[in-house]
């Protein structure tokens, strides 16, 4: 809509933290609105933000690094009406504070479902089938020379729990269904719809499972859900995936486990404080470390470009966003 | 059958080669059977079996190394009936020698299909989301450094085509198909209660999909049937799995394809020449080296003893064959 006015006469809109993924795609914003940019500045965040940003109507949020959109940020931005993340979870958003203050929300919806899904996936069949550790053994040169690689574990057929059957979730489990595996899960309530066995209880589902997959967002309730007492539940062939949020798990008792052999395995998207990752994970062969890329992948990233735009552009044409955020 | 009896009056069995896999399952065969094992013995393997191995009636075959069951070995075994190997492929086998001298075969039949199938799988989002290439930038550190780790490439939606549409490539397509991939496939003929698009010719195939996965067995035909010319037609975005048989894909090219950015990346299980792998793939991000394990778990190995046991005692029973293999 806005394509061909001069930058100063484009729509404002805030881009808070420097959007590293949008590297390649920034140019798609840049025609169509006058970006904000505070990285590009000297002043502190919360300077710059009183400084140039008191008539910001949107604001753009690529989450990482423990960014949190909080009232001191919010204090500075009188004028905002919108924010618009590129992520599907929102807890780096506050978002009671933003409702109270009437600034609608817009996010990354279901783009990723099936991306986190894929990932979700592959990181179970690299820790059954000992994937990573495999192409680490070969390409220390062990194989010829040591041929006791260890006997890994069978997928097809699996009992596999999904903890939060949401949309990724769900991808999840039609997937598995592929592998000929069973499926239960653990959600805040059953699904009417599903045949999935239902366990109300997450201690229940890790029982009556052999692999618990990780996919609910992070609330107050999820933090450190997956404790001790799951782990044990699960037991020492049992096998868990977190493509979630790092916090859903208890970290150090994970660990604990993993190097006790009270649980088989890992595969981990996210970790409770990424990018930084307990050095103990590093030496251990029974875990998959993922930097926290399931959702990234070139289709998506270009997929979101447009979400992004589309929500940006819905709003300041006055017309319902494309993927608002409803809690 | 003669469990109870004295080593020496169980009925003889040669095992070619130490059946490394079967080191904790051996006593299962040690107490039905005589076991002849040439590699605890000081004599060269022709000699071995010249002086020990004249009236034994059935071998177990365990593949490696390049062995091969060919003329030479069979000519020191005069008394041989039965030759059960515990691989699904038969290409260490002179098939048409064994069939001359009126030798059985027994071999793994589908045992490993799943199994094999999962790896595939494994291995093609491993190559697509960078899945090992991920593990090693976070075990080198560079994660909260170095932040521009490469995109992947979506896997849900993709065109797959399947190289030999048999008991795994059924698998690999049925598991994919939960992914939303389409799938086409090449096989020797049209299979006729297949809606998967067909493609009589590799290079036709490659040309129409963004990923191949080999599933065939090695024969004459198909030895190099994936040249440079196939891996250009898949094109800069395709990539390769390969868990059949390392001599169907001209490794060389491969490699020249792999490091001049030709094809995307690539999924290998096997080699022309395991356990020897080129030591150009160690520097290569965009592989996935795994050492020859997509049947290996442990559910597959207690399945194969019962297997192996069965033919055997069949065979000793005047039974037909649990899974004889027929060209």
């Amino acid at each position: 809509m806005a394509v061909g006015r001069q930058p100063n006469e484009l729509p404002q809109v805030l881009v808070l933290s420097p959007p590293a993924i949008f590297t390649s795609l920034e140019s798609q914003f840049s025609i169509r609105f006058h970006m904000l940019k505070p990285w590009d500045s000297k002043l502190p965040l919360l300077q710059f933000l009183t400084s140039y940003a008191q008539s910001v109507p949107a604001m753009l949020v690529v989450p990482g690094d423990r960014l949190l959109v909080n009232s001191a940020i919010l204090d500075c931005l009188p004028s905002l009406k919108l924010v618009v993340t590129t992520s599907a979870g929102v807890d780096h958003l506050d978002v009671a504070e933003l409702r109270r203050r009437g600034v609608a929300i817009a996010y990354a919806g279901n783009l990723f479902s099936q991306d986190v899904a894929d990932m979700a996936v592959g990181l179970l069949i690299d820790v059954l089938r000992n994937v990573s550790a495999g192409d680490r053994f070969v390409r220390l040169g062990l194989w010829p020379t040591q041929r006791d690689f260890p006997l890994a574990l069978k997928l097809s057929g699996k009992q596999i729990g999904i903890v939060g059957l949401g949309k990724i979730g769900t991808e999840v489990a039609k997937r598995l269904e592929g592998f000929g595996c069973r499926i239960s899960y653990n959600s805040r309530t059953k699904k009417p719809l599903v045949s999935y066995s239902y366990y109300s209880n997450v201690h229940e589902l890790a029982a009556n499972c052999e692999a618990l997959i990780i996919c609910c967002g992070l609330t107050a309730e999820t933090r450190h859900m997956i404790d001790r007492e799951v782990m044990v539940a699960l037991g020492k062939d049992g096998v868990i995936i977190n493509v979630g949020r790092g916090a859903i798990v208890d970290e150090t008792e994970l660990i604990r486990c993993l190097i006790q052999g009270e649980i088989r395995g890992a595969g981990l998207d996210v970790f409770e404080n990424d990018p930084e990752i307990p050095k103990e994970l590093f030496n251990l062969d029974n875990v998959v470390l993922s930097p926290h890329v399931a959702v990234l992948t070139t289709e998506s990233m270009v997929g979101l470009t447009q979400l992004a735009l589309g929500n940006l552009e819905a709003f300041f044409s006055n017309k319902p966003l494309v993927s608002p955020y409803v809690d």
